[in-house]
């Protein structure tokens, strides 16, 4: 949405000023596992949510502008902001406190010039709630686009996300059992993007709130925030720190 | 498409003097795994086809007009009409000859009246190049529709379809490890319903030969015929006898 | 067990004589997941058995004893003799009728020599019980050993079996998403043929009913038989002619 | 293996001057699929290894002797110690700094007495290669014993482990797709058990290093000191604080 909290603001005043409807693209919640899992969350399947995890690993080459993290917000924001939404919505709770470690494995050729940049990271967060969660981020990983979560509750587990691509599985002598990966989240999510489109439309014609607010945006950036600062400062942060 | 071949005839060809085009509803066709399948057959993935299986069980009680097979052509025709197109694309070859037995199990309400009705069955064919396959299908199974393919090769063997209808995943004390299952083809097929339709409208557009002919429902009837008197006659029945 | 139903009687009674057990090795009524499906049939989880299938795909090339299948009574002896088995343990009920059709498509070379050799099958079955089957076979496939049973009820359906070895899986940028494919029967059954072993054991100590009676391998044998009677003769053939 | 490094040491010295085989029970270093994929690592498949993360979510309720975690060294030491060898074998590195947050979510009556007791957490590791990992564990969650892997390289990813307890599939009605859970390490482990046990004989047989030794023992247990003191004093805690 943007790289700090005051610019969210800003656009959130805006819109508001200007009696515009503001929806982040976060499409996920439009996702239909993704919403099923939700629904079940709800009606009680696994009683209270505990402990949360949600993964990211993409396989898109980093872009130029994204190697300075103090100006792109790096692989947090460009990527696993999805699974922070992700999180605040499966927990019903907000983040409380952030640690994050981060690390540059397959970007080699760019740590010279820009030492803080990582393109692999686990963040843990404890929610308001009490409840744990954890992400693992990583850019340029090659093998395909992976997305998947799990959530565990008081009486029971949830799980949601894929890294088929399709129904098909091919055996052969030399390969083993095969399934086609995931080449990117563009396939992966068409239908969720229609959904979110739809939803939009649907919440303007209806002068209703959009189902993803200003406010989850606003408070993904501040989460992201609050990650590159424990990665560089290698220390536990506060969200009313940031 | 009809009951008979004789009708297939009279609407291929209506269709050709009036210049319009004919495009039969097989919509696994245009299934995004059933396609990919094929086209890793044509790439020669698994070497010769010789062996393929396609099963349909369905959820839905039959409707009062499915009843009396002689009229309605029954289950092959209602749902395995699309199995056995499924068959042919696969192979690249013509059912020669079928042998089917069928039986009817869940439906014993209606056994006085139409004792001809089944809602089970299974049909093998030889294929004029050699190959075998087999179909299962099933009315009114209750636990979901369930329509999956094998192809076994002289090198390999491909699977595709599915039962589960997303990717979440429930583990809970008393459940076990739970999947939703797919509860309709209106779900399951959503996006290639879409792809068909403009697949055809693409046809029109370009005045091209639409990618599944009256001829390929013509021949899924003269099987669907072929198989419904095999289960009547228990016998084997040659292609070339309907 | 042997090659025709005479010689099998002749071993029953000569144990009988001799009053030694006889077990026969059908090891996966021993394995923890086809025992599992077999404890859920009697359950009744799944209502009344109405559909069967039971797959074996081999990956050994025959043996040159295995070519003329008039003395080794070939690949349904050899490797659907356990289909066969699993079948009738399931159906609770004997094979009324047969009717199989085989071809040879892997090895083309021993054609000349041994025309009515078949390395691939598709056999069905109409039970006593009017239930349904079916048997898919395949020798030298390659590509691994592959042994799945699928069970139709009247309320659901039960699915057992596995081509994954291990629950390792890789993806990789060129791979796609792989699993290990099951090597051979011995490492799969491994477990089962203990079990298989110490339950023999048993029913010597406790001077009681082995398990899988002389009667299973005969039944089995009688089937074959049969099956082979329908692939030269082209036509369904019935248990009591054999 | 102790409560500290110090008996760890003492024992370490005591069989050092007997002349006796000290193994530790990690028995996942013998589980098919934990060690396949350990050679898959060795083996370069996914290239160098970035990213880890174990779960072991277990469905027992805590002993009595547990609650005290001051006594008993709490969850990470009954469950998850298992996973910090996994991370550790896999890793090929030690651990150089942990956080770890945790919280009890199921077992509410034991609160008061024991306010420091845990039933679940999550723990970030920091390893000496600049690898990182991530632990979560879970007691008594009813849903069965779960323990999985997974392992993201340079190149790829691979995972082990599994929740479903056999291969055996059921879909009914009102059930959806189901698998039976596994409901303790004790099946799921039982030839990792033996092939443990027989690697220790011949070991001593051979009078070669047992294959998990003494030190990956005295590991662990600093391990779990370091995850315990981050819970407690809610930091980062490097592993030569310990």
């Amino acid at each position: 949405m943007a790289l700090n909290v005051a610019d969210c603001d800003r656009m959130i005043a805006a819109c508001e000023k200007a009696g515009s409807k503001l929806q982040i693209g976060f499409m996920r919640r439009f996702d239909r596992s993704f919403r099923e899992l939700k629904s079940r969350i709800e009606a009680g399947e696994i009683g209270d949510v505990v402990q949360l995890r949600s993964v990211t690993h993409g396989p898109s080459v980093p872009q130029p502008w994204m190697l300075d993290i103090h100006k792109s917000n790096g692989l947090l924001a460009e990527i696993n902001s999805h699974d922070i939404d992700t999180l605040r919505w499966y927990a019903g709770s907000e983040f409380a406190e952030v640690y994050a470690l981060a690390g540059n494995f397959r970007c080699g050729e760019v740590k010279k010039e820009y030492p803080d940049f990582y393109d692999t990271l686990v963040m843990t967060v404890r929610f308001e709630s009490g409840a744990q969660g954890c992400i693992d981020g990583a850019a340029s990983v090659g093998y395909g686009y992976d997305a998947r979560v799990e959530v565990l509750g008081t009486r029971g587990i949830l799980f949601a996300g894929r890294i088929e691509d399709s129904t098909v599985v091919a055996v052969t002598k030399t390969g083993g059992v095969r399934r086609p990966s995931v080449a990117s989240w563009r396939g992966l999510f068409r239908e969720a993007y229609r959904a979110e489109a739809e939803s939009f439309v649907q919440a303007v014609a209806a002068d209703r709130e959009p189902e993803v607010t200003g406010n989850d945006g606003r408070m993904a950036v501040k989460i992201v925030n609050a990650g590159n600062r424990s990665i560089l400062e290698r220390r536990l942060v506060r969200l009313n720190e940031v």
